[in-house]
């Protein structure tokens, strides 16, 4: 084999003895062979070999490079390589990279004393995972124990994570390879005005009628089994649904009338994404847990958990909590996450998420909407934002079809192909482009990111009736 | 609040204005207030704040020191703060920390070439995961898939971590607050020639008489609804229990005889824990997936997986594998296992693990039992050993009740406590003390480890009945 270093400064090119096929880094190689990617099969796969990443950018063994849009997993909100970032990491790994989750240390110490600190109402004690299915399992462990109760309510259109517990919760078809999972979750439709499942005609009716239907489910399933209500404050993967003002209110409401545990998944939109610390913030509601992991430490280090309130640690004062892991409150994660919040303040980045959505993500994609008929619908707040593609606008229908794959989904493949080509890294979705740049993105970039998903459109509107 | 720097000085003593009340250290207050440690009730809980930790040792805030015979939970393999680990954790992060896990990297890649490359038999291709509990997850997702059935077969005196579907085959009580959990899972005992469920009088005979139950078993569950045989290669946390020889051979036997999955949970036992790269090297059984965690990468950042056989990567050639996680193949997790496995190598850690296991541990343990009544079972390898302690030598009645807690375990709090006081840190589950160091662990203190335990033992032998 060719050694990588040398294929990499461009040695790869055809020589006599091997003059037809291309040699591929080793990265590259090692990554056929051994890796198996998430939601992917790895017979025809070819992804991007990232070699490097800087701020709003990435590129590649070969020096492609893209102004990313997606975050990464919409993660990376503090952008790539942030040097406080990485510097607290180093100097983290100098001083204690690990220790059993029965101890404690300095680092986990002050991550839980700041996420209390950001977290609404008496939220003040956190139970750290990996990651953020973990941090849903657990959610949902407490809300039962809490309330001896054991079903929990969750949405269609949602996505919690990829173990047992929290796929069995997941409203979107990646669930269906799973079933039949635990028992216990009851699906209810939230409120999504572009695709109203209650023939609303407007928002505050989509609000009303949405709330209508997850009272008369609570009554159908019995309040008195009924452990949590389990939602995306606003729905990530699936649209980037933002509640009507109000909804969230209201199911506060109907949980504090039938003693259910409000459980907000912010993994997603927690930590700046919403231009809020927590996205329950711009409704000032205050849920009994709070999932977090992403954004928390922008995924320099694998990390999430859960924020419960006064009322559920105190079942826990006395009494073991029945989870753990071994990573819980791994020190280098969270050196990471007080690092990462100390750069949203300094750099005030809650509120530049906010500003930069209000004042030229926003105005921009609508404006897109106005010449592109491939556009349906516009929605998002902060740096989380949706176009929703639609082959036709009186009647909705999405530009590919529910769930498709294997070339159905050809339109939406050709459109994030040309948002490539031109060095944007889009983040695609069913019939939707999500725009989930990270915070620090300048605002240069970012306005040529959207000219550049202005540009490609032109591709989609061909797939559109008008 | 006092500054938390001052009280690391020292300047915490008593002062005028505050004569009592001995000042907690800013770690150990936002500790108290804002941590939920796992499987721990908060409310009276005192952990140890780790300030630092170098090799085989770590201390405390105000300087108490212990020698680590519990690698903190089973994970610092190297030990602690390796400087070779540390450096590499540090050059991936100035290179690249994050991608989505639907892009490839060097650091990943290599990482997976590795595992593949020590994995026995076809095992080529890995799955990467946060964690244990994640990789058994996606494991038994696995076999699912690949075999078109639904049954788990999971033993009792298990442990597979704190998700849904880890902790219903879980086979300790751990798993009892969790319940109901997924269906499909099926229970069976394995073998524990100290107290066999089988009546068997050696362990020859446990073997046999084990595999029996379990060929019984898959049959009274009828064979083509089973998808997986799971279980830890040597049993962990509930007891070090080393299968006889022919155990496993007779478990892969079944499984080729029905089309089931092996799946062998390495997480604690894989890693040179056993003096082996894989437990089931020592048999040299090639089950179908193995999962992996801990050792992979010492802990120093999370990390875990599951390595399949051809036959099983094939089904996701074409196919979507169903499941993923955002932190999949995260680069400085896998850069720290990439480094850890280079260390494993230049220091000779596996052979080491063995050798010191055959030639100390194994003969110091034999020792303790002849002379101090209360241990009735010694059993292990590698670095890798439990003592059993009993009140009774000849009815083999445990020294503390199975599961005991709140005082009914005091014998076992007092014999750790020992412990502790003169300088050891001990891995005490039941009526049980693992001896687990980290495979770095030096002979003298090796040595002068378990002459603590030794002395510790003369406070258990008050608890027996000789």
């Amino acid at each position: 084999m060719r050694d990588a270093g040398a294929e990499r400064l461009g040695m790869d090119a055809a020589t006599p003895t091997d003059p037809v096929v291309p040699i591929a880094s080793a990265a590259r190689r090692n990554d056929a062979r051994h890796v198996l990617h998430p939601w992917s099969s790895h017979g025809a796969l070819r992804p991007v070999v990232v070699a490097g990443a800087d701020g709003a950018h990435f590129w590649d063994e070969d020096g492609r490079r893209w102004l990313d849009f997606s975050s990464q997993l919409v993660n990376t909100n503090v952008g790539h390589q942030h040097p406080k970032l990485i510097a607290a990491i180093k100097a983290q790994a100098d001083k204690l990279c690990t220790v059993a989750p029965y101890h404690a240390n300095e680092a986990t110490s002050e991550a839980a004393r700041l996420i209390a600190e950001l977290a609404p109402g008496d939220l003040n004690r956190v139970f750290f995972t990996n990651g953020g299915a973990e941090a849903i399992e657990n959610a949902i462990r407490m809300a039962r124990l809490h309330t001896g109760r054991h079903k929990i309510l969750a949405a269609y259109r949602s996505y919690h994570g990829a173990t047992a517990g929290a796929i069995a919760a997941t409203g979107d078809p990646r669930r269906w390879a799973s079933e039949p999972g635990p028992p216990g979750i009851v699906r209810f439709w939230g409120p999504y005005p572009y695709r109203s499942a209650f023939h609303a005609t407007d928002a505050a009716q989509e609000c009303e009628r949405a709330l209508a239907h997850l009272a008369d489910t609570i009554m159908a399933e019995g309040a008195q089994n009924v452990a949590a209500i389990l939602l995306e404050t606003v729905v990530g993967a699936n649209g980037i649904l933002v509640p009507p003002d109000g909804y969230l209110q209201g199911v506060r409401a109907l949980c504090d009338a039938h003693g259910i545990a409000m459980i907000a998944d912010e993994v997603m939109a927690g930590f700046g994404r919403c231009g809020e610390w927590f996205a329950v913030d711009r409704w000032n509601v205050v849920p009994d847990l709070i999932t977090f992991a992403k954004g928390v430490n922008s995924g320099y280090v694998p990390l999430g958990g859960v924020i419960m309130s006064d009322a559920i640690a105190a079942d826990f004062a006395t009494r073991a909590y029945p989870g753990g892991l071994t990573y819980s409150g791994h020190p280098l994660a969270c050196a990471a996450a007080v690092a990462c919040i100390g750069i949203y303040k300094e750099e005030g980045l809650i509120d530049r998420a906010r500003a930069l959505g209000e004042d030229i993500v926003g105005p921009a994609l609508q404006a897109m909407q106005a010449r592109h008929p491939s556009v349906g619908d516009v929605r998002g707040l902060g740096l989380f934002w949706a176009i929703e593609l639609v082959r036709d606008r009186d009647t909705h229908e999405p530009l590919v079809p529910f769930n498709a794959s294997g070339g159905a989904d050809a339109a939406m493949a050709e459109f994030a192909a040309a948002c490539k080509r031109r060095g944007l890294w889009p983040f695609v979705a069913g019939n939707r482009l999500h725009i989930v740049p990270p915070l620090i993105v300048g605002e240069q970039d970012l306005r040529e990111g959207l000219a550049i998903v202005d540009e490609a459109l032109d591709i989609a509107d061909r797939h559109s009736v008008g």
